[in-house]
């Protein structure tokens, strides 16, 4: 298997959350939120190089909640203005024989053992591969006062980690950044490289609201007893 | 507040659940997600009438199970090959002295006296109103073999009850099929009348995988511990 590094994306403020604390840091059963998306990771991918990053301001919280769990080895990188310049501050404390990166939000803390397995064997032979899942709800599409219905059966919802070959993904970050870059893969997509899907996993979530660290808390504990 | 006419559909064969029991016949908590979905609404809108349409062949499991368990009066219609027959049968059932008509689907168990109260608000100034909500994640566009980033901030996710003018209904309803119909207000939308979005709710989820079973049984923990 290639040389593989993760970078895990910690930004949020916590604001959607009704808490001041970054929903990161919050508790899902008995470890923090960033604790089971490293650590899940670390158990799949034991070589993988793991940096995370986070806002300077959440770095000493971390430090402090880390040394209180048993989190699997990372270096951490100072969180930018934007996504887009977290992800290449990231970049920069991974060594330069990794050939396979993953960006992975740190709020996804469930990601599974399969899904990553999928996405690496799929990494080693493409530019880019990303976990996608088919919507269930319908959509519209909002242009001003008006939305009109968009067709349901093209929909992916997209996930992360996203995984790419290292030097595409190095020279996608020396770009300028746009407003257009909403995820890793449209940075790798602006210089005309081709993104592959794979699918992803409803179990996968990400973490934004109150109810999704019950909907989290419940999968946990089902996965636990199966 | 107006006479209101409530028609929950439950199609589905059970296929994406790795079961043979159709979903809104599962239990969730200590009733069926179907008994949660009719009790739910009639708590809160306690004159609707309320008509359930359902696959022939399950009438009589539905029957049964009724009978167990304390459910709220309604009608049974059939249901026929596509959801848009389904509604236009479940629409013969209720009297012409409604005026608004809520279209709701049968394995949302989970939608709140808020959201229904603010939905039948606005039906009562609009022809057609839905709940919908801003997606977290990004989303791709497929065509062929190819994907395309798609505007986030345009996408609505698009939830039931949707809820009509009872005479606008009925007449959208006696247009021929068109697979273009994905949903009741695409029905209505064809004819030229305007959809109005109003902010529907995380909790108010489609049952339609395992998970979402499972998820669904935390946020009614969670509601019933608030």
């Amino acid at each position: 298997m290639a040389e593989t590094g993760i970078i895990i994306v910690a930004g949020g403020s916590g604001q959607r959350m009704g808490s001041s604390i970054p929903k990161q840091f919050l508790m899902l059963g008995n470890q923090p939120v960033l604790v089971h998306s490293i650590n899940r990771i670390h158990q799949t991918l034991p070589a993988a190089e793991i940096v995370v990053v986070l806002p300077e301001e959440h770095i000493p919280l971390w430090q402090n909640l880390a040394a209180r769990f048993d989190v699997a080895k990372h270096k951490i990188a100072t969180g930018g203005s934007e996504r887009f310049y977290s992800v290449k501050n990231g970049l920069k404390e991974l060594s330069d024989d990794v050939k396979i990166v993953a960006v992975h939000d740190a709020v996804r803390p469930l990601v599974s053992k399969k899904l990553l397995i999928r996405l690496v064997l799929q990494a080693e032979k493409s530019v880019a591969v990303i976990p996608t899942l088919p919507p269930v709800d319908s959509f519209r599409y909002v242009q001003g006062d008006d939305s009109s219905i968009i067709d349901r059966s093209a929909l992916r919802i997209v996930q992360t980690p996203q995984m790419f070959n290292a030097e595409v993904l190095r020279r996608a970050y020396e770009q300028e950044f746009s407003t257009k870059f909403t995820d890793d893969a449209s940075v790798v997509e602006s210089m005309g490289e081709k993104i592959t899907l794979c699918e992803g996993e409803h179990q996968n979530l990400k973490i934004t609201t109150p109810e999704d660290l019950v909907i989290a808390t419940a999968l946990l504990d089902a996965e636990q007893e199966a």
